[in-house]
């Protein structure tokens, strides 16, 4: 846990006492389900009657992120956001986290303080008590680990293997977008590499912003709840689309059929596909970091969401035997296959 | 969480789908408690009116330990038992774990369910539910986040802060087996790596088991059942001895008194400090990993606990201002102090 007794006899980072007492002191606490957040060898919790969930993932430099041109605030949302992704993906919602991390000594005091602003950013906007974690060095790279629990009652919790024929396949926001400002960055950062001359990011806030602060769709549980729809089955897309459609129906054992010209891609990222050579439909497919969340709903529900500002109706589910296909727009129908 | 669908677009470990899979199966459930676990984007877990307790830690190749000489299964025994030793510290039931693993391709498929034999094998003996986690590959070592969750009833959790004068304080086990084992094994892999002489281990296996396959206290919490006492204050030694007591007695804003000839210390210890020249009194304050309990009973529970079989007396607590002391064999009184 976040306290000042562990591991001391290890190599660890200059002044993590006073570290985590800076990370304390600006850690606030807006949930009466916390009993005690930071400070013991556990924190302890009062969930009520509800369920608990939980999800853990963990986030390296040089694999998940680029500490070249990852503005460290942003690293630290992003990793959050990834996080609670997986909770909202069960239609429940996120309220406490624990961030462990380990970082070799490229990172000054002051920068591991800079993740953690993200990390509090994260935690305000969608309101998650940080109530733990763990500090250590690393020989080399930084690796970060966030465990989200959150809470729901058990007859609204939504997992992946309830998606029914006939029901509606539905994406939240738009794709592909993170998956083309990671290009811009890439190709930005090799330009600089070999020629040393400086990222040209301007104009592209749009897909930067995307790849780098991604949103967490905390609203979409408020939207259900006042609709009084309950999903048969949802999934987040940290992956690309064509996975997580396949994850979704192998888990509900279920085919599909999606609608190339229905998936959601905005302007800004056609624009800069155009520009790659790259077609956005591949990049909505298989580009990942979208963070959006794929669900599907009964086709009854239909008149309640028609024209819903946040989601699109993308397809529908089929039985198994159909496959999981998608129409594209030359009426060409696809096999859906993972990169 | 662990299922196959996360990072995909990133460099990940050949083969992860079958090695999740290879996982799963040897994934039993221990507890009612335990609606879902690994599958879905998050486990989902039905704690009751009970409150729950979280922690977590990450461990990382060459800080925590030693790929050189630390059997995988070990390893991934070790990690749990570190992790649950915290829970155990605030008087509550480890139930849960996740386990995320960064790994690097010097670790093979075949290593990787090695150091989850060693997560399984742990999960057995602790009755643990392994409910989710997460693996990616790392540029360059391994680092394990262990996140562990366990319940209690709100009236029984010891937090650091209930120490009062005249408390006694008491420690399980013994002390300094694990900082001499961790010793022997960095002199043996100096030896191996300068002459290239294999190292010579036997006769040895009291300490290596100490510092390689450590033992949360689990039974602890049963004895305080049975015997209806409630500790005033608990920590767990994950560090030595002189940096827990001070973080207990800051904690409760106390003081305290121990007594070197009650420090508990193994005579097989005790032979191998002798060996190295170190004493081992220092090897109990100063070394770590023996993840045993220090905890603190009212006074007025002596005759209830004086026979017990595994745990010792070692001191008391005092007001502050009597400072942290401990009273030497000798008759001297110093004050600890943390390496």
């Amino acid at each position: 846990m976040l306290n000042n007794s562990e591991n001391e006899n290890t190599s660890i980072p200059n002044g993590k006492e006073g570290l985590i007492s800076k990370i304390s002191e600006k850690t606030k606490s807006y949930h009466k389900e916390t009993i005690y957040g930071i400070g013991d060898d556990s924190a302890v919790l009062n969930y009520h009657e509800k369920r608990t969930l939980v999800s853990t993932d963990i986030f390296v430099d040089g694999i998940h992120f680029d500490l070249m041109y990852t503005p460290l605030k942003h690293l630290g949302y992003k990793v959050v956001v990834a996080s609670i992704s997986d909770i909202i993906a069960m239609n429940a919602t996120p309220k406490h986290i624990t961030v462990s991390m380990a970082v070799s000594n490229v990172l000054m005091q002051a920068q591991i303080l800079e993740i953690y602003e993200g990390i509090h950013h994260a935690c305000e906007e969608y309101q998650l008590d940080l109530i733990g974690g763990d500090i250590t060095s690393s020989k080399k790279g930084v690796s970060i680990c966030v465990t989200s629990m959150g809470i729901a009652n058990e007859e609204d919790i939504v997992y992946r293997k309830g998606a029914r024929p006939t029901d509606l396949l539905c994406v939240t926001g738009n794709l592909g977008g993170a998956y083309m400002g990671l290009q811009l960055l890439e190709r930005e950062k090799s330009i600089f590499q070999s020629t040393g001359v400086q990222p040209k990011l301007e104009g592209n806030d749009y897909v930067l912003q995307r790849q780098l602060k991604p949103t967490a769709r905390l609203e979409l549980l408020n939207y259900f709840k006042t609709k009084e729809i309950k999903p048969t089955s949802m999934i987040d897309l940290s992956t690309g689309l064509a996975t997580e459609l396949i994850n979704l129906c192998n888990s509900s054992n279920m085919g599909c059929e999606i609608f190339e010209e229905r998936i959601p891609i905005e302007d800004d990222t056609r624009k800069i596909a155009a520009e790659f050579g790259i077609d956005p439909t591949i990049a909505a497919l298989n580009g990942g970091d979208d963070f959006e969340i794929l669900f599907t709903i009964e086709l009854s529900n239909y008149e309640k969401i028609k024209n819903n500002d946040f989601f699109s109706i993308i397809g529908s589910i089929n039985p198994i035997d159909k496959g999981t296909n998608i129409v594209m727009s030359d009426g060409n129908i696809i096999p859906i296959k993972t990169n």
